[in-house]
C-alpha cells in the first residue's frame, strides 16, 4: 500500500504538485490557509483537514511548500493545536520544498530528529509550469536514506533530485541559484536600460545574445517580459526579494561579501517599494522606465 | 578581381581573423606593433608594411582590431607619418572589430566621412575560439549598403552579422552585451563563494545550474574555470575591466544608473589591481580566495 502523503501549502507550485500525486494514487490530506484553493483537489478525492496539525496526524510522508519562513513557522509550530510538527508520528517523513533559510532548516531538522522524523529540506526549481509537468529539480538537504526512500514520491514531482548535503544543503544551493536568476534578470535589465536610451533596439539586443555565449534559460524565459513590459507574475518579485534577502544574511553569518547581489538586492528592494500591484521578478525592468 | 584588404591588429583575434582572409584568396596587408606577430602570415603570402599608413595606402577595405581606444586612436592618427586614416582613398571602405567607446566610433565616422571614406563599427564577439574558426559574431553600425557591400569579406571571418543602427550601435550593443558576460561570470562567482563558504560543492551547484533556468553559455564555457582556480586567459580581465568601464562611461552620458554593473565593476578592479600575471576576466573568483 502506498504511504499516506499530507500536504501543506496549495500556492502556485503546491497545488499541481499535490494533483500529480494525488493522480498517482497515493492517499492525500491537505491543508492550506484559504481553504477554498483545495476545492478542486477534495473534489477529486483528497481529505481536507482542519489544521496543519490534522494534516501531520494522517501522514506517513508530510510536504510542506508555502511562501516565507513566517508562513513555515506558523504552519511548524502555530496555531491553538500546536501546529504540524506536534502531529507527525515517530517513523514519518517531513520534506520542505518551501525556500527558507539554511537555518531555519537546521531548527526544524534538530526538532523532528527529537521526535525520530526524518527531515529532509528539498526547495525546488523549475516553475509552476515544472510543477504541472512534473519536471521540477529537487535541492536536497538531509539523510541519504531517507532521500533514498522519497524517491518514488519525488518521481511523481520531478525529473531530478540532488542530495547536497546535510540539513541546509538544499536550502543554500536554492539561495545561491535564486542569487544568479536575480542578478541575471538584473543584467539584463541593465543591459536593455542601457542600450535603448542609446535609441537603440531591445529586440536586437536579445537577437545578437542568442547568438553569442550571452545565451541562457533565463534569456529565453525573461527577455519577452521585459521587451513587452509584461511582467505577469510567474515567479512573483516579493518572493525573490525575500530570497535575495535571505541569500545576503546567510552570506553575512558565513562572512562573505557579495557586491553585485547587494545591489540587486537594491534594485529589487526599490521597484517593489514602489509598485502598487503583484509582479514578475522580471518587472525590476521598471528601475528605469520614467 | 577581389579588393585588397589591409589588416592592423594580429592579436588573439586579429591573427586567426586574417590568416582566414589570406586563406580565402584576399591579398592581404597587414601591420602589427610587434611585427613579429605578422611572420607566419608573411610566409603565407601576406605584405608586411612599415606603418598603418602604409597598409591604408595598400587597401580598398581596411580592418583594425587593436586592445582599447588609445591604442586605436594611436594607429589612426599618431605616428610621424598620420597614421592610417590619411592613406585611406576616397572610396575606400575602413572596419574597426576593435571594442572602444561609442563616441570614438562616430568621431571615426565623421573623420572618414570628410574622405569619402565608408566607416562601420563592428566589434565581434565568439572568442579566439570563433576567430579561429571562421564563426564570429558582428555586431555593427553604419551605412546598411556599406555593411551589405561588406558581405563576402565578412562571410570568411563570421557567421552572423547584425546591423544594428548608425554609427557607433555596434560598440553600444557590445558594451552592453559584455557588461552581461561580466556580470553572470560575477553572480556565478558570488553564488559559488557562498555555497563553498557554507561548506558545500562548487561542483554540485554548477550540476543543479545545468537542470536549471541557470543554464547558460557562460555557465558551459566558464565554470570550469572557477572549479579549478584556472584562469589562463581567453577574454582577459584587462580587456572586460576596460569594456565595464566604457559601459559605466556609456551610462553616464546617457544618464541612466547602472547599480549591479558598477559593483561587478569594483570587484574587478579590485582583482585586477592586486594581480601580478595577466588572467582571464572569469579570475574575478580570486576575489574571495584567501
Amino acid at each position: 500500500m502506498k504511504p499516506s502523503i499530507g500536504f501543506i501549502g496549495l500556492g502556485l507550485m503546491g497545488k499541481p504538485m499535490s494533483t500529480n500525486l494525488l493522480n498517482a494514487g497515493y492517499p492525500l490530506t491537505v491543508w492550506n490557509r484559504t481553504a477554498s484553493r483545495a476545492d478542486e483537489l477534495v473534489a477529486a478525492g483528497a481529505k481536507l483537514a482542519n489544521s496543519p496539525r490534522e494534516v501531520a496526524e494522517h501522514s506517513d510522508f508530510l510536504i510542506t511548500i508555502v511562501s516565507d519562513p513566517p508562513a513555515l513557522e506558523e504552519v511548524l509550530w502555530g496555531g491553538t493545536n500546536g501546529g504540524a510538527l506536534a502531529g507527525l508520528k515517530a517513523g514519518a517523513t517531513y520534506m520542505d520544498s518551501s525556500t527558507v533559510s539554511p537555518e531555519l532548516a537546521r531548527k526544524i531538522a534538530a526538532a523532528c530528529a527529537n521526535q525520530q522524523v526524518r527531515f529532509i529540506d528539498a526547495p525546488v526549481t523549475g516553475g509552476d509550469w515544472g510543477a504541472k509537468k512534473g519536471e521540477l529539480v529537487f535541492m536536497m538537504g538531509g539523510d541519504a536514506e531517507a532521500i533514498k526512500d522519497a524517491g518514488p514520491i519525488l518521481e511523481v514531482m520531478g525529473k531530478k533530485w540532488f542530495h547536497l548535503g546535510p540539513n541546509g544543503a538544499g536550502q543554500t544551493i536554492k539561495l545561491a541559484m535564486n542569487a544568479i536568476l536575480a542578478l541575471e534578470v538584473e543584467a539584463l535589465a541593465e543591459a536593455m536600460a542601457l542600450v535603448t536610451s542609446a535609441g537603440l533596439s531591445g529586440e536586437k539586443l536579445v537577437e545578437v545574445l542568442q547568438s553569442s555565449m550571452g545565451r541562457s534559460g533565463l534569456l529565453d524565459v525573461k527577455s519577452q517580459n521585459l521587451l513587452k513590459n509584461d511582467y505577469t507574475p510567474s515567479f512573483p518579485m516579493r518572493l525573490m526579494l525575500k530570497d535575495l534577502g535571505l541569500a545576503l544574511d546567510l552570506a553575512k553569518q558565513l562572512g562573505v561579501t557579495l557586491p553585485a547581489t547587494t545591489a540587486a538586492h537594491a534594485t529589487y528592494a526599490h521597484v517593489k517599494n514602489a509598485a502598487k500591484e503583484d509582479m514578475d521578478y522580471s518587472g525590476v525592468m521598471k528601475f528605469w522606465k520614467k
